[in-house]
């Protein structure tokens, strides 16, 4: 492996100083890029997730166009249900489809949980490529989806507006539904920790449903799988929890093994500043639709954005992923307007 | 008039002294109940709306049926963009879509802004004939969107999980934006102030869209235009703001004219209080899935945020509206509990 040449997102997770922070896009392989949408009509979602080489050309191609500070593993969360034995459709610009849902626990018991490794070996090999193709130009980031977002998908068989089903699993099953997250939970700490052997340099959690759980149910069903994983993986690489929506998790969570936590927009830098105690690294909160802003404007809030966080123990990115209608320019703006920052 | 016989939720509002809190249902008419469905198998949503007998007749079943503590008129937000002279589609089960959308000067200055008494004539009679027919048992609510909802509607034409037409309209265009909510903002303020002259004893200003802002961009493009309503109405009747998801505006809102303030389940009761530094009357925030648990758990949950919020300056209601699956049993129980409690 080549040493790092940028590795600026590593040490704003170790709380170093910093002169200026590192920046990433949530969703920056994908979508929004001219290349992706032209291998798009090639290939369909599994091919280029299942395929090293086209998941490595995916992965790199925003740190060649857009020059981010870090390269994340071009895959999806719903790898993990499929690897646990669930059919996923994924028809292009539609929601994914999980035809067999969870209802019992002889569904629960009928989930692949062993043979995950072997199952997600397409990953590794994708992990190990994009390594070696990086050269030591920026780290690397794995990810996993969180238990309780993956249980959504696997309750409720489709996207939701209010998750009722899967929430209707938790409330009237409690038992199962912390049977499936905790098989979720274990899965998901092996995939990890082979991702980082296979060359990730740090993993994000992507809780992306957990701001549809009243805070009492986020303590129940989301909190404690989190921090198994944050603990289990941490010693391993850095750990970036990221529970969209979930700001009153964020005093919990900043006393966790996470090295970072993602916000998103609906929180000001200075609140999350101050529910964190100011103990850990912080990632976001740019509202995605604000690059759809003129440019000028686009660098001013940036600015702004950095100045409310601070330099340090700060990782400058988006608070959810980039939008398909994003013209790329914008996009190289906001990550300008970061690297600009000094 | 008669003299009402339950002003529990007015009593409220004014921080009376309580045995128990007052309770009501957000989206009470409609879509949970038996009675309702079969209404909707004869006539169609407009139709609904548009006829006085009929609004009447789904504005009592949850009176009836279910025991709230206050009547709210069957009716829609979108029939100001209506009145405005925007075509609004609404299909059974589906979003609204709105064919014409706003996108330039003229067609804001194409927009009615005269006539609106007159075309929402309808409006007024239900409410009259409901003040009628509920006779004093409890206090009827109007309603209005909050301009920034609106705008999404008038701009984006249907649903959306971005809304980030309606914000690129915002962010590029702001001197045009404001002038859209500015003329929204006095429509809404004659129609609720018509409403009260009609009989509505309180109104609540639904915000539904407003925690996709940041906090920053909440200041300009929402919370301006809600500040206008409550000063201009409050003096009227009473008026809850409801910004869903805003809970970050919870400081700033409880020192305008609205005497109470909607909360959704994201935030909870105790931080609420201390946001608002327990100086206003909160109204919310049961999760709508959580209906679908056991009822015992319903009660029991009910109870305990009761506990939380206490009696006073507090509102039962659920954080956002009934949906279409809740059993009118477990309905009955959430109001049942706040009734048994004391």
């Amino acid at each position: 492996m080549s040493e790092l040449k940028n590795d600026l997102i590593l040490k704003a997770l170790k709380g170093e100083k910093m002169s200026r922070p590192p920046v990433w896009m949530m969703r920056q392989a994908g979508r929004y890029l001219p290349d992706y949408i032209k291998l798009r009509e090639k290939y369909d979602f599994f091919t280029r997730v299942q395929t090293p080489e086209l998941a490595c050309e995916i992965t790199l191609q925003p740190v060649d166009q857009v020059g981010v500070d870090a390269a994340i593993l071009f895959s999806d969360i719903l790898v993990i249900p499929q690897a646990m034995g669930l059919t996923v459709l994924l028809e292009e610009n539609k929601g994914p489809v999980l035809p067999n849902v969870i209802k019992t626990k002889e569904d629960i018991d009928a989930l692949n949980c062993t043979e995950v490794d072997e199952s997600l070996n397409y990953v590794y090999k994708a992990l190990k490529l994009i390594k070696q193709e990086l050269n030591g130009r920026v780290p690397l980031i794995g990810f996993a989806g969180a238990p309780w977002t993956l249980l959504c998908y696997m309750v409720e068989g489709k996207g939701s507006k209010t998750w009722d089903k899967a929430k209707q699993f938790c409330f009237t099953q409690p038992e199962l539904a912390h049977s499936l997250l905790q098989k979720i939970t274990d899965i998901t700490i092996l995939y990890l920790k082979a991702q980082v052997n296979a060359g990730a340099d740090l993993v994000q959690v992507f809780d992306s449903w957990s701001g549809m759980l009243s805070p009492a149910d986020f303590k129940l069903f989301a909190q404690p799988y989190l921090v198994q994983i944050a603990d289990a993986v941490s010693s391993h690489a850095p750990v970036i929890l990221f529970p969209k929506g979930s700001w009153y998790a964020l005093p919990d969570l900043s006393k966790s093994s996470a090295a970072g936590l993602g916000i998103d927009w609906s929180i000001t830098p200075e609140m999350a500043r101050s529910m964190t105690n100011n103990s850990i690294t912080l990632q976001g909160n740019f509202d995605p639709s604000k690059l759809l802003a003129p440019i000028p404007q686009i660098k001013k809030e940036v600015k702004e954005m950095i100045d409310a966080f601070g330099v340090n123990r700060y990782i400058a990115n988006l608070g959810h992923g980039i939008m398909p209608n994003i013209p790329v320019d914008h996009a190289r703006a906001f990550v300008d307007a970061v690297k600009e920052y000094a």
